[in-house]
C-alpha cells in the first residue's frame, strides 16, 4: 500500500520478549500482540488511527532483536521524537531501537532477506536465568552431522516438509541463503536467512535438526524427510522460546527506488 | 563446622536467577530464598533438616552461575541422584549444576577467591529481551578510563570507600587479583576477582566506576575517592540486577588436605 497524501511513511526497527504476547499479528481485543501494543503508542502519539506493517508475523512466545515495520501519518515528527515516545509509550518488554522517515516505496514486506536465530540450551543442567530464552535439550547433540543436514536447506526448494498445516502461503517455496550451527558456550546457535519464511518452518526445521543431532536419522535421512515434502515425515516442532528474528534486509532502505 | 559422626558431607555447585528471591540467605518464614528454598528440597530427599552453607550470601535479585555450597546428611546418596533430585524439587529458577562427596574439611565459605561479574548494558534504546539482566545506561561510557581506575583496585587495600553502612565484616581490607572492563556487544562486562567481598562491595565500585565512564571523574579522582576510605565520598550503588556470582575457587575443593 501506498501512503496517503499528505502523509509520511516512517521505518522501525524493534526489539522484543515475545513471551507476554500472542504474537505480532494484532487480532481480537484483549489479546496482546507487539502490534497491537505499538498500534495504541503511535495512535497516542499521532491522535489519528495507525496501521503498523511488520517484516515479520512472529508466533506466540518468539523474540525479535530486528523486527522491522512501516506505518504512515499525516502528523509527521522527527524520527528521534517518534524512538524516544515509544520507548515511554510502549511496555518494557518492546523497544523501538531506530526510525526513519521513508518515501512512499518502502514496504516492509518487502525483504530482500530475513535471518532467524534459534537457540538450543545443550548443558545436561536446565537453565535457571535462561531458562524462557532458549530450548533445553539436555541430551548429546552431534553438532558436525546437524550442520550436514543444514547445508542441504541452502538454496531454492520446496519447504512442505517443513510447513505447519495452517500455512497461508501461496507457494511452499523459498530461498536459503545461509544455514549453519555453532557453538556458543552451552548453546548451539542456528542462523537461517531466507527470502522469506514459511508458518513455523525455522521451528519445524530445528526439530528435524535435533533429531539428526542425536542420532536417530543421518544427514541423508534428513535430506530424504526434507524432499519428501511430507510433514508428516519430519521430527517435532521446536518450542516458540528459543527463536529470534534478527534482522531484516531490505535492497531499498528508503525506498527511493523507482517501484518495478 | 564439622560434619556430625555418621554424616557425609556435600558440596553443591548453584546456578539461580534471583529476580525473585530475597537473596541468598534464609530468613523469616514467608521469605523466599535461595538458601531456603533449597534447604526445603534437601530435607525432603534426606529425611532430616538440613543446613546448607553457601559461599557468597548474595543479595536480593543477585544472581549466580556458580554460587558453591556444602551441607552434610546423615542420608548418603551417589552425588548424581542428588543433582537429579534437587532439579526436580527445586523451581525452575534454581538449577544444581554438580555436586560431589567432600570431606568433613570442606567449607563452602573458605574459599581461596570468588569472581563476580557486573553486566552494563551500554545502549541507548532499553533492553527488551535483557531488561532483569543487566543494568541499562544509556549515554557513551569512556571504557579505557573505567580500566585505568579499576587497576587501582587490584591487590591488597582498605575497601572502606566501597563498603555498605551496615557491612559486618570484621575488618574492611580485601585483596582484589582481578579487576577488568571488556566490550562484549551491547554491553561491558566488568569481571572482578577478590579473596572475598564487603557488603555491596562489587555494587558500589560499579556505581563510581560509571561515574569515571561518564566522564565527571578521572581515574586519578577514582583513586581518590577509592584511598579517602570514605562511603560518602563514592558514586551511586548499581542495582543488583546485573551483579552474578560466576565463580568460587577453593585450594582444595574436596578437603582432602589436614587443616593448619
Amino acid at each position: 500500500m501506498q501512503a496517503e497524501s499528505g502523509a509520511v511513511r516512517y521505518r522501525l526497527t524493534l526489539e522484543y520478549d515475545g513471551s507476554r504476547f500472542s504474537g505480532w499479528q494484532r487480532q481480537a481485543p484483549g489479546v496482546v500482540t507487539v502490534q497491537g501494543v505499538v498500534e495504541q503508542a503511535l495512535e497516542r502519539l499521532c491522535g489519528h488511527p495507525v496501521l503498523l506493517v511488520g517484516a515479520g508475523r512472529t508466533d506466540t512466545g518468539v523474540h525479535a532483536k530486528g523486527q522491522v515495520a512501516h506505518f504512515d501519518t499525516t502528523c509527521a515528527r522527527a524520527p528521534e521524537v517518534f524512538v524516544r515516545a515509544l520507548n515511554v509509550l510502549t511496555p518494557p518488554d518492546v523497544t523501538v531501537l531506530d526510525a526513519a522517515e521513508v518515501s512512499a516505496g518502502f514496504n516492509a514486506r518487502r525483504a530482500a532477506w530475513r535471518e532467524y536465530l534459534y537457540r538450543i540450551f545443550a548443558r545436561r543442567a536446565a537453565p535457571a536465568l535462561e531458562r524462557a530464552r532458549v530450548w533445553h535439550h539436555p541430551g548429546r547433540l552431534d553438532l558436525e552431522a546437524m550442520n550436514q543436514a543444514a547445508q542441504r536447506l541452502v538454496g531454492k526448494h520446496d519447504f512442505s516438509a517443513f510447513r505447519a498445516a495452517n500455512c497461508q502461503s501461496l507457494t511452499p517455496v523459498r530461498e536459503v541463503s545461509l544455514a549453519e550451527l555453532r557453538v556458543v558456550g552451552d548453546e548451539i546457535h542456528f542462523v537461517i536467512r531466507a527470502n522469506a519464511f514459511l508458518y513455523h518452518m525455522v521451528r519445524n526445521i530445528v526439530g528435524s535438526l535435533v533429531v539428526t543431532g542425536r542420532g536417530r536419522w543421518s544427514p541423508e535421512r534428513f535430506d530424504e524427510v526434507f524432499h519428501s515434502l511430507d510433514r508428516k515425515q519430519a521430527g517435532p516442532m521446536a518450542p516458540a522460546q528459543g527463536l529470534y528474528l534478527m534482522r531484516v534486509h531490505y535492497a531499498d532502505p528508503a525506498g527511493n527506488l523507482p517501484l518495478s
